[in-house]
């Protein structure tokens, strides 16, 4: 079940309404690498996971991608103002003055409405994980298209802190990859010729390096050594406290 | 631009028609894991890559992918048969039936049309490839779900081949992914205190090791070592020949 | 922002596995009428509102919907056993067998993916209030439907309390429906000629009271009286205890 | 069956074209609240019901509500004036000038075509016309919205005229409502314990008050009373004439 | 204006309930090529239509459509029977059973919600009408493989109907198409060497015939010669009546 | 299968880059009349067609829609320069700035992304070519729209290209269709009396010719006759050579 505490994760602040704003960051709650679809994308992800550790993790990253779409949705609602404005309004979508009175909306930038259709959940550990370190890599990649176009400081720190933690997910993420046995889709990766070919399809072209095809392995991200992370014993796990 | 080879990827056949297998294999042609995603999003992707390398990579698999993509729909068309028949299709959606006329159809096995929403297309050379890698693992998970459930010795050698394929694309799009600079997505990779942070959000959990967030890195794959390849010196740039 | 607390809000079991059951279940998760678009447009809505009590409802409500989702998945997971089957799947979508490999997805019964655009945030708190009555109203019928046709015990209990609770934020919705002042979309309600008269536009027919259209007043609803509900004393606010 | 009368159910007019104006008046042709929602949500519940004088309702308000999606689409040929020009049009999409040729579209403002999921059918007549009842809140919450920022005097005449109208809808509705029996979706309401707790999810919060579900009912309108009605006997019933 | 007459266009019966007929009569409801795509293109087209005579023709039909839509409604009204039974439906969508209460949807048979994405409107006449031809050609297409499946005298009446009424327009669309001038889309056709040359993309393949390239015309049809016609006088101009 | 040729169909250039431009363009890489919709329209109808002649034009026609498609997106490309500017996007979507990081996109000029429901497959030869003929028709009314709002002589010169190759691929489908027998659905036209009556539901009108519904035909296209192409002798077939 989950609890709703009326803080937000992190306080947000805007330094004043502006409907392009608000529309371009509409993307981050109802757009393809939105917060709403990484909290129901893992959401629904650990329905079936066994591990409790991995189980855990996906659901501390679920509640805390919610809490994200609460900041981004605030984010929106403080640039939408006070005023229905479609004329004023010159980027992106104008819901927000005919449709939704101003209210943060399940859709992205352009208006179009958030879908079940993003979700990438296979059941399989290993492809729903990477599938995540995916999407977080794409989550971060938004928050950076954001933060160059938007001159607000208030908007900005939001970002910094958002970018930032989509980064930490990542790396929870791959190191929950690599604690994952060669079963399911990561069993017998590599053992037919067909796994082994290079079809050389458009031409012309500085064709790949074939040799890296001799000896697939499944995926495995390269994670930093044990000793280097030793010498940050100061690291705390950090539990919200208010 | 394309060019079309009538002669199919690799010949595909079927024991009978069997109009659920064909709802089944049409989860491959339109749906959100399928083939002409794939070709799709690789092809899309494509355009804005500058190392030719990379860009020739992605325009071979994408070529090939719609070159599955008319393998599945071929397979399809052998299971719908001659006749249309609802009330004979007992799993997924009845379109070939009243709508298609038994033509294969851009849409998944339970009768949702594809979607550009399916698209992953980010601009940041880190973030396509490793959604491609993630792609790449789903497709081969769904292969191995309709593998399992389709007991005809023509669909399952389809099956193997593609799934097989997807496995060597997903090797390939990996060694891409280890060429890459420190740049764009993966540049300044968890230099903040807000990336190293662990939100225990949901609760009881046996909390994930902190100790890896303390000195993350960007993503990284382990690729098997030059020395194990090299003895594979034999193996060959397939190159189609017909 | 949001905790999860791995305690449902109310523990679910089922008889047995049953794949066209979970696909029936699958509407209340993914479907027009479903948990997660009570969710949600609740949680939207309560952006813009300004009375704190009636937001606090809004919020508690929304939560309580998450928590209702969440139970209705681990149903659906429950329902779909073990086995990826489309082929013993005759009645609704089988994407569970060659999509989610079982996980429990956000779409309906048929498979068409949540979306969007079955929220109903209008920034207006009449119309917001009534769009939720209906919509807890329209939850509860899909209940009923449920209930009939599904034969197991764990489920049907489940139904139960999920109906009774839509039953309960009704009953709250209308209550904080009353409470609003007749500005917004309840102003000058009935003031021109325009919104008295009647065009009787389909014959033959009945034609309805047009009596009724005289003096029109804006929505409001009849809440039992005070003198009823004061002979309940000890009803308690009931404070989820774990 | 349909019969198309070539005068509009109320003529329109136009000071000047304005595409952004077209856009935004596009929300009540195409979009989620609008005329065409409207005429096919009523238009399909109408089949199942039984009480010929609510059936005719249903069959009056949906024919008056398609003459409604008539007047807005003129309005919209005629502010979409004579001269496809995307650059022109800085608000709100811009398929009028790429796609359709300036024809008034089935889409909303932003571009999103109509959908069939916007549609609340139940085969429950409590459920559906307190969702008829909703729709015609939000209806009228939409031209609100758009005469606030149309400043166009004909625009505004049409808006006038359909926003009463859908007040007159929602009288009606309401009306109807009432004379429903306490079956289907309102039968035994309120009888478990279930159905009057209160969730208190969301914290801090102004605690609602729970008293309020102490004896909870189903939902049943205000109507003014008769007498008052009484007092207007000249009113009659409008049938179109031309 | 619309007005709705209580009397169907044409009396429709069902030998019995059968949900599987019904949502394979749903096809023709809310499908890509069925009645209320053709209802609502028609009448979209329209507004933008200046001669008189073909836009009375496209108003015409587009009516009728509506009372077709009516028609097939009422037959998936009929076939629905009375109780929701998903277990019981195994072909397309269970949505009458859990979602709308077995009243007829706007969706098609595998349970996809009816879209504005179906719609053709190009402003262009020449365009428009031959996409309208090309439209009653698919509906004749969809309406003969519903006939060949359904076994119930009943519905094969009325598709019978239903499938003459389609030749009936597709015959008076392509009159109409050959009183346009050659101008729009129509204009200047052929003129390029681009316009004139083939492309051999496929290969191998026995090569269409180059030289119909050498002198292309826009679209024109063969229609019957006026002396056949005048062979028929007493053909009249068929006003319902009743 | 496929193979890609890295040299254009035709090199494209354009003046300048212009974010508005691209957005317009993107109409025919992921619009409804787009060319991968085209594309993927004659290739899924290839599958079963038995007249190698037809099947293979078909297939020609495909591919090359697909190389159309590879134009527009580099034109698209091209117009989007090289920094991401939402607010700099003043007419159509600006997922481009937030979403795809400049890469071209599967959606239309508004944002919508393309859709598996843009297909018009039906399995019936008649039905599908006559289909591809307004597809064709209505390509070019697009690109007419695009040419005159364009004012950037690169894009301009791949219009005229595009443009005059839609009408080459319109005669062409008009030959194949001429060649057909009356079968499918295109045999038994207008043997009964409902496919010879009027009904005239729109009203007042000027009534259409009812004569001409006397003695019905299965469409049928007026090709140039056989003369009149012979005396180009010199036309070529036109193989692509690089």
């Amino acid at each position: 079940m989950f609890r709703h505490d009326k803080q937000l994760l992190k306080e947000v602040r805007v330094d004043k309404p502006n409907p392009n704003y608000a529309n371009m960051m509409q993307e981050q709650i109802g757009g393809a690498h939105g917060e709403l679809k990484a909290a129901m994308q893992y959401f629904s992800q650990s329905f079936r996971i066994k591990d409790e550790r991995i189980k855990d993790l996906f659901l501390d990253i679920a509640s805390e991608e919610l809490g994200h779409m609460e900041m981004v949705a605030t984010l929106v609602n403080l640039l939408n103002g006070h005023q229905v404005d479609a004329a004023g309004t010159t980027a992106g979508n104008i819901q927000a003055s005919v449709q939704s009175g101003l209210t943060p909306m399940l859709a992205n930038a352009s208006g179009y409405p958030w879908t079940g259709a993003y979700m990438e959940d296979t059941g399989d550990l290993a492809a729903d994980i990477i599938s995540d370190i995916a999407a977080e890599q794409r989550a971060k990649v938004v928050y950076q298209y954001l933060y160059r176009q938007i001159n607000d400081t208030g908007v900005r720190e939001a970002i910094d802190f958002l970018l930032n933690r989509e980064e930490a997910h990542n790396t929870l993420f791959r190191q929950a990859f690599n604690m994952l046995e060669e079963t399911g889709s990561l069993a017998d990766w590599g053992v037919t010729q067909d796994s082994k070919q290079y079809f050389d399809l458009s031409t012309p072209g500085q064709f790949f390096d074939q040799n890296n095809l001799s000896n697939p392995k499944p995926p495995k991200f390269i994670i930093p050594n044990q000793q280097n992370q030793q010498q940050n014993p100061n690291q705390q796990n950090y539990t919200m406290a208010h």
